[in-house]
């Protein structure tokens, strides 16, 4: 048993696709595959595939190894209850015990928490952020995530719904938002947001853009970014705008919570010199004297990597670790 | 010596005067006294009067008494390095090596933050935090401060300065403020602001006040209190119109942190059903379904107390007790 090498399961669980791999301490992902998440209208049903898909895995890795535990992100996963409930994206009806049935089915531990906490703590034990403890990782995807590592750890708060970056009030008379109120600042800053400002910025302007002829349906970060290499002014403004928007939220997280370190992640967050440059300007401009020269913005460490299925293990190492159950 | 009762001593140093109270593990205060801080031009003499201060009240106490520790809450109070550096407010120049000064002298651990951080221990030790993991404490004075506890403890952060919710931007093209920028939430949410509210109201409106007759600089919060309590229009409005912004600053922090419990401090919080009540209500509309219930907002439970002296002996029992040294 002692000379079995220890492995955790990593699980990303998307509103189309689920990830799983399996990573040992050092970050190195073995195995992954993918499953198809709306093949399984019932949650038992999905838990079984998974456990069928890592054994699986398992028997094809050469050497003994042995599974120790499994973390799982997943959009509202709750890190203290174990369950999702009534996430909007994902098949399940009600309050689904995640844990609960996954330690049931494969006997060892679970864990769970949300996608960007995952994140943060991919970065904290396999990017960036391994000699860090203070610091902020901020997913830009179709939506603003953010995870909060205070003194070494996530901050999961109260009722473990801590870090919701996304969903600061930027405008309380400002853009409508999937979460029911006005003004989020996921709703200027991310995918979703950059293509609203873009369209805003159509009405204001005057001059030409060859996405005049794209319907609003049509318009995503990725075409905005192509007219903004090429050139295109109201889509370099779209990015302008945006980047400053971040900076500012980024420069009141900074004031409250003093950390070290922000890493920024996901495919907005790779338009590198239309999003990293301005905002690290903007950011220099809006930073209180006291914090000059304690915080550096960045991209993540695990950007190009599977960083999901990474987060999620990571979690689990994390948590065996706590529990001294290593 | 295992018959002695210990205690800590607490200590605020305002820029006026300095509190310095002899504190039991209950939070009792058994002795205490001001001395005036301008009095002492050089730190090394403020410290020793500090010194023969304590040795006379702990030879007032009935009993046997052990000094364990001092905790020290001062403007600028840096928890990390145990200085206070460029405090605008203090008579003392340059960096000021408070912990070690006091160590020496008084021969036991010395602890120091700042006095938001402080207020934020004391409600943890012996106010209404004695249960709660994850609160905040705001500090409504001529500024606003507040000090973040996340699982258990101060939010440090990375150079210890977190917690600066003062000093978030609420609005960059706003008032200016003390830290050189604009539009920061003290120069809004606090008794100084609420008096430059209150002055742009009379510009804004023709009603009578009789605040009228009044300069700029002889306007204060008790002042507009006393008049909202008559009735007056403008003044009302002033209220209003804080409590909105301190509303939506905390529906902003509660996304962020998630804590279950929010605690109001100071001068302006006593203002109770004009900054308390519509404070609640404005929360309540601003904030996110998802933390609906899991949250409150009520007074400090040291508001009538010396919290100042509280807290900074709670300061130095947590610590003592992190340490092991009790």
């Amino acid at each position: 048993m002692n000379n079995m090498t220890p492995l955790t399961a990593g699980m990303d669980i998307g509103g189309t696709n689920s990830v799983i791999g399996l990573v040992n301490r050092k970050g190195y992902i073995l195995k992954e595959t993918r499953i198809k998440t709306t093949d399984y209208p019932e949650f038992i049903d999905f838990a079984n595939k998974v456990k069928r898909v890592i054994t699986k895995l398992m028997s094809q890795i050469d050497g003994q190894v042995a599974l120790k535990g499994i973390g799982i992100g997943a959009p509202d996963g709750n890190y203290y209850t174990g369950t999702i409930s009534h996430a909007p994206n994902l098949p399940w009806q009600g309050t689904v015990p995640i844990n609960e049935v996954f330690e049931k089915i494969l006997k060892v531990p679970a864990f769970l928490t949300n996608d960007a906490n995952a994140a943060a703590i991919g970065e904290l034990l396999f990017g960036k952020g391994k000699k860090k403890k203070h610091f902020i990782v901020i997913t830009l995807g179709t939506g603003l995530g953010s995870g909060i590592v205070v003194d070494g750890d996530v901050l999961y708060g109260h009722t473990g719904v801590a870090g919701e970056l996304g969903h600061i009030t930027v405008d309380p008379d400002g853009r409508e938002c999937s979460c029911g109120r006005k003004g989020c600042l996921e709703s200027y800053v991310s995918a979703t947001g950059l293509c609203r400002t873009f369209s805003e910025l159509l009405g204001v302007h005057t001059s030409d853009s060859d996405l005049r002829s794209r319907a609003y349906n049509k318009l995503s970060s990725a075409v905005i970014f192509e007219a903004a290499q090429k050139g295109d002014a109201i889509a370099l403004e779209a990015f302008d705008i945006t980047a400053k928007r971040l900076a500012l939220a980024l420069s009141n997280a900074v004031v409250v919570l003093n950390p070290e370190a922000i890493f920024l992640f996901g495919g907005l967050a790779k338009a590198g010199g239309l999003i990293l440059k301005p905002t690290r300007k903007y950011f220099k401009n809006y930073l209180w004297k006291l914090f000059e020269g304690s915080v550096t913005i960045s991209l993540s460490g695990l950007q190009d990597t599977n960083a999901a299925v990474l987060g999620s293990s990571a979690l689990a190492w994390k948590e065996l670790e706590k529990n001294g159950s290593l």
